[in-house]
């Protein structure tokens, strides 16, 4: 090691906390890790469908399918482990299920801790980081409509079987209310850097944010606060929901004027990708952003060159176009 | 590192080779494991039934269990580990399946390669010595009753439904018959020490011999070869042999003159086991051999003092009482 390795020895290390779930966590993640910082991941713990669900429901443990995503992408281990993790059978008792899942599932079932089931995964995967689940109890979000209708359960709100369009949602809350795990809550005070999304508003984000403790553990910390901007609207959730409208709703939960920076992907995706998302009544997020907003805009081409396919065992309905994690890295790194 | 750390450490270890398959190889290679032994388990491929069973067949994969249990007993990781492949589901899509099975059966349907699978497994439990399949062709054991029926699958074997007693087998065969594993035949023939057994004859230990070329190496092979008598007579595969019907069969597949040695246990099990396994209509393996019988006897306790439990999700009858790893191996180790 030269001088200069020497001093980046001694430099203390930033430290990112990225909070939400899903696949947009995931690519937040696998750009970030990439780079010597101190990297966090709150991740919600509210999922009940697919292979996580059945698991959740019949074994009656914490939803494991968010948390698998996060070890994944944080991990630096031989690509055969990582390609387990996320192995899906596709035939038989096993169908649908999700390798991963079931290694955390029979860890917890077995100690009665994800945290060590967690740490188990880890040392498997060499994960580079930690993955911190928002809290330990075991509740559903629900989302309560213009209407007055509430909706319970991750599965139904992410997936309206309705034809008609669902009306807008009022509020989203948890029940039973749920306390916040203390290491979540510790990992959000010191952070230089907080990263909120992308990733579906209400059923990956704001879940974390109704956990007791951690909208005001985000506003106290002396972090930057930035949130990464969805490419697509989604259906159910955040229906033509313009820019300004996602900011609007996240800052319900999160307070008005905490968030520093909104980034924004200013590339356009094919016509070809658009009219696939225009079946399904999902639009490109139009970027309304003015100075009046009161955060800054950082807008940037954010867009992965990549179009994901997915298992044919996966039954989810699941992003085809996504954030590039590498350009995603680069432009969080630049506001630290 | 003293002198005789240093004239150890030159010293070529002894090869010893286990052949079988299911507990009583677990027992085998427990207490081998513990003594610096070369050790090589070759197992039996057939299995059919219980979890293993359903994976085989609804997966399209070789049946793990054998082999999950031979690389647990091998295993020297944190314990952990070695409980989380032996762990079972108790309910749901998962109810009855173990994890050490479902974690090669992922690994072989991802690399289509069950000894990468084994080579994973191995790293995490940090097995010591090599399991190694007898052969990676899919077939199912037959035996053929003295009447002419002929009973196909492991399963249907090892669980005789009928109430009334079953007629004595006359053959055992492979269906379609099954090429050997080249490493199996090569690690028999270096051997010091070939074991054979303890193990359900026809299910665990049988079913290798009937892989071509099994028993001609270890005929072949200038090892010392032991079978290690069962405790108990098997309903439906050995109803009420004694020690010397057992090594009379044996011999029809591994040929007359070939065992060196039987090591088997001279101590009784209490009355109350005794009334246990007479329900089933099982009953100590009398020790009926003499000088005449051609083969070294060796007597000794062998009993394991521990009545062994199981997990409530566990389907299969499984033997309540089962060598003692310690003294098996000591036994075992004093032929070298």
């Amino acid at each position: 090691m030269g001088e200069a390795g020497g001093k980046i020895g001694l430099m203390k290390r930033k430290k990112i906390v990225v909070v939400g779930g899903g696949t947009g966590t995931f690519v937040t993640l696998t750009g970030l890790r990439q780079y010597p910082v101190d990297l966090t991941a709150i991740i919600t713990m509210m999922d009940s469908g697919g292979s996580t669900g059945r698991l959740r429901d019949q074994l009656g443990v914490l939803p494991p399918g968010d948390l698998r995503q996060a070890l994944v992408a944080l991990s630096d281990s031989q690509q055969i482990w990582r390609d387990l993790f996320v192995y899906r059978f596709e035939s038989g008792d096993l169908r649908e299920h999700n390798f991963g899942n079931i290694f955390l599932s029979a860890l917890e079932k077995m100690t009665g801790s994800i945290e060590e089931a967690i740490d188990l995964a880890s040392f498997i995967l060499n994960v580079r980081g930690e993955v911190v689940p928002v809290t330990f109890d075991r509740c559903e979000l629900c989302v309560e409509l213009v209407d007055g209708f509430v909706i319970e359960g991750v599965s139904h709100i992410d997936e309206p079987r309705e034809m008609t369009e669902r009306p807008k949602i009022k509020r989203a809350f948890l029940n039973p209310s749920a306390s916040p795990n203390p290491r979540a809550l510790g990992q959000i005070e010191p952070a230089d850097l907080i990263v909120v999304g992308p990733g579906d508003l209400y059923t990956s984000i704001i879940p974390n944010l109704l956990v007791k403790g951690v909208s005001e553990a985000i506003r106290k910390s002396p972090a930057k606060k930035i949130f990464v901007m969805n490419l697509m609207t989604k259906y159910g959730q955040t229906t033509n929901y313009t820019a300004s409208e996602h900011i609007e709703d996240l800052e319900k939960y999160l307070g008005a004027g905490v968030l520093d920076t909104v980034l924004i992907n200013h590339r356009r995706p094919s016509q070809k990708i658009l009219d696939w998302y225009l079946e399904s009544h999902e639009v490109v997020v139009e970027d309304n952003l003015t100075d009046e907003t009161g955060v800054e805009v950082l807008r940037a081409d954010l867009l992965s060159e990549v179009v994901v396919e997915k298992s044919k065992a996966d039954k989810t309905r699941r992003s085809l176009i996504r954030h590039d994690s590498q350009k995603l890295a680069r432009s969080l790194l630049a506001n630290l």
